[in-house]
């Protein structure tokens, strides 16, 4: 990365860009302690916890819903910078509320198909070997229908997805405690919430990398993220990371919940449905500039995005600055971590001419993000779920940049 | 770390663990929608910002103040999980309180022996090429006076070191835009609080790998840590990381400013000061158990802490539970990032008996951690910064956690 950097400004176009329209030269100019330092009008000793500046209103925002019933929220990604998603900023989808449980009498019950059934409180877990893993989650119906409804900018199309790290004991080490019995093979596991969110999980998926999270971002799990115990299941849709975690039960086969026969399954244009459509599809989107942000004229700009991928690690991201006819290599943010949100950056000069930015993604297993042409030539346009369609941005020549899908 | 887990269960460690203290056999008892489900008592619709449970009580501590003056404030390491810190509980150190400042009227001034003196905005900034590092800050003061004063958790012992998702413009970026002349050598930084916090910073590192950041885990930067710009130097002393960024002046030497004259030196026993002591040295600390806490009986405990270091990647960290005889081998969580907090795991069966419990670190140029009577045989008393002894904590047989150096 830092290669081409050196690389970039010896080509002169920072450079370039700065003197043309980003940055004034100083002239020899001071900010002297008038308007321009307004550090002695206000200061604040230290606090037991800190809040964020006054002057800063990045939000999470609704989702629509058909129903009249606002159930989720949105990151708002066009303000994102780096991996991390702030706690108070991930994205939100409950069922049934946000219950509200004291974690002194909260229980998590193991059972059904093992040799010693068990029961833990929290602060059992939390003594027990665990790990930290920088983790993506995202809901299942991200960025659907992309040509319909009034999703304008990054947060309404993409927000519902969000990287946190993540604490907590491999259910794996649980199981082994509880002794699986040979004829197990998936298990159900439930919430604490009114809804008792239940899905099927598949044991080989357990014994792997699943967690029993209690930790996020350094702190207990947030309430919306299912505090004080929630299912970390890395690069599977965020519906089956069961929150407020209160029973697993091992048994023989799915058990067919509601929510994954009424809800969660993709109908296909032939009236049949999938089920148990488990892993995110690679899919990447540009938050930098995006739609509803606004240009203020030609010069550089840093292009950036998040890209992920529940089959693993990104590989690659490439970026078209020209509506797909040329596409070029993003720089990615190291560390690039499996499972989690990959930040790449793109240096780019605005002519300030109209424009179409895009991203796509390759991941390490070699899938990568269709047009929506594509996509919807092969699912038709019934299927809800695991939209993961190349997203295009319009900077028009006023500078106000739109979804250019719809 | 996966295979040492089974080769760890294998042992049919946890198991007796579990058995004997930490988990009670379920015996088929399912948790039902009484008193121990409060799923439906209170529930919670989506949010703008979340905030956490209203039962985690987590905060910042403030540290003493010999005159009287409240200047800084301490991570609760205690109930630290993973490498993240929550921003809202990144510790404080301020000169003259946190300054109130409006992004849009802020402006950062690059000047002294360079081509072009730049005056950029915040917004100029964020169009230009950034990266993203976690990273730690410490206090050159963190865990000072280990024998003196009544520091007793972990918080108050090492509480002033924090880490954090940073992203920002690599300052090199800057000065080679402003063209840096022959004879220049170091840089003089100020910040917009009401102290004018300066200090000066080789040029080479500036070069290297500082950063000029705006953002702090996913968000814009807290208040507390320089919002709306600071420097990020990697790895030295958290003060001359300047916070609340207005100024930087290339100069042809150190301006041997207050804070490098009548503080932030080291005073040696034959009366002479350690001046520019940047780096910070490796250190450890074990955040549980520690002191303060209370074990609630024999068993099962995972060990574990942060380890970090000024001068790289930690390589190595070793942990004894029986007063320094013997060392093993921790756990460290992957990805090991330069110059960021390592978490530490460690499997321990507590018998129930006595047991002084401490790790020690080694860095990736070989750089370890003394005794306190190693560490004050070579600097006497009367070296105020740069402590970076082994911290001990006794556990005693009623359980109870306290600070074995005091």
């Amino acid at each position: 990365m830092k290669s081409s950097r050196r690389r970039f400004l010896q080509d002169g176009a920072i450079l370039t860009g700065l003197v043309a329209g980003t940055v004034r030269s100083a002239s020899g100019q001071t900010p002297g302690p008038g308007p321009e330092n307004p550090a002695h009008r206000s200061a604040g000793f230290v606090s037991a916890m800190g809040e964020r500046s006054r002057f800063e209103a990045s939000a999470r925002i609704w989702s629509d819903s058909s129903t009249g019933r606002v159930t989720s929220s949105r990151t708002p990604l066009q303000d994102s910078k780096g991996i991390i998603t702030p706690s108070m900023l991930h994205f939100e989808r409950h069922h049934a509320r946000v219950p509200e449980i004291d974690p002194r009498r909260h229980r998590l019950l193991i059972h059904g198909l093992v040799d010693r059934p068990l029961i833990f409180t929290v602060a059992e877990l939390e003594r027990l070997p665990s790990i930290s893993r920088i983790y993506f989650l995202e809901c299942s119906g991200n960025s659907r229908n992309p040509r319909r409804g009034n999703a304008e900018t990054a947060q309404q199309t993409h927000g519902m997805t969000s990287c946190s790290e993540w604490t907590g004991v491999p259910l794996s080490l649980l199981l082994q405690e509880a002794g699986v019995q040979r004829e197990a093979s998936w298990l159900v596991a439930e919430g604490a919430d009114a809804a008792k969110m239940t899905r099927s999980i598949p044991l080989t998926k357990a014994m792997d990398d699943i967690l029993v999270a209690y930790g996020q971002n350094g702190g207990a799990l947030r309430p919306e993220q299912g505090y004080p115990l929630r299912l970390l299941i890395p690069g599977w849709e965020g519906n089956i990371s069961i929150k407020w975690l209160r029973q697993i039960q091992v048994v023989d086969q799915p058990y067919m919940t509601r929510e994954e026969t009424s809800r969660y399954t993709d109908l296909l244009p032939d009236g049949r449905a999938r089920q148990f459509t488990f892993e995110m599809d690679p899919k990447s989107v540009i938050t930098f500039p995006s739609g509803g942000g606004n240009l203020p004229g030609p010069g550089f700009y840093e292009i950036t995005g998040l890209a992920w991928s529940g089959r693993g690690a990104i590989r690659r991201v490439e970026v078209s600055t020209d509506g797909g006819a040329n596409w070029q290599d993003a720089q990615l943010q190291e560390p690039v971590l499996r499972f989690a949100h990959t930040r790449f950056r793109f240096a780019w000069k605005w002519d300030g001419g109209e424009a179409v930015v895009q991203s796509r993604c390759i991941d390490e297993q070699g899938g990568f993000q269709p047009t929506v042409d594509e996509l919807i030539r092969v699912r038709g346009t019934n299927y809800n779920y695991h939209h993961n369609h190349i997203q295009a941005w319009k900077i028009n020549r006023d500078g106000s940049v739109r979804n250019a899908l719809v």
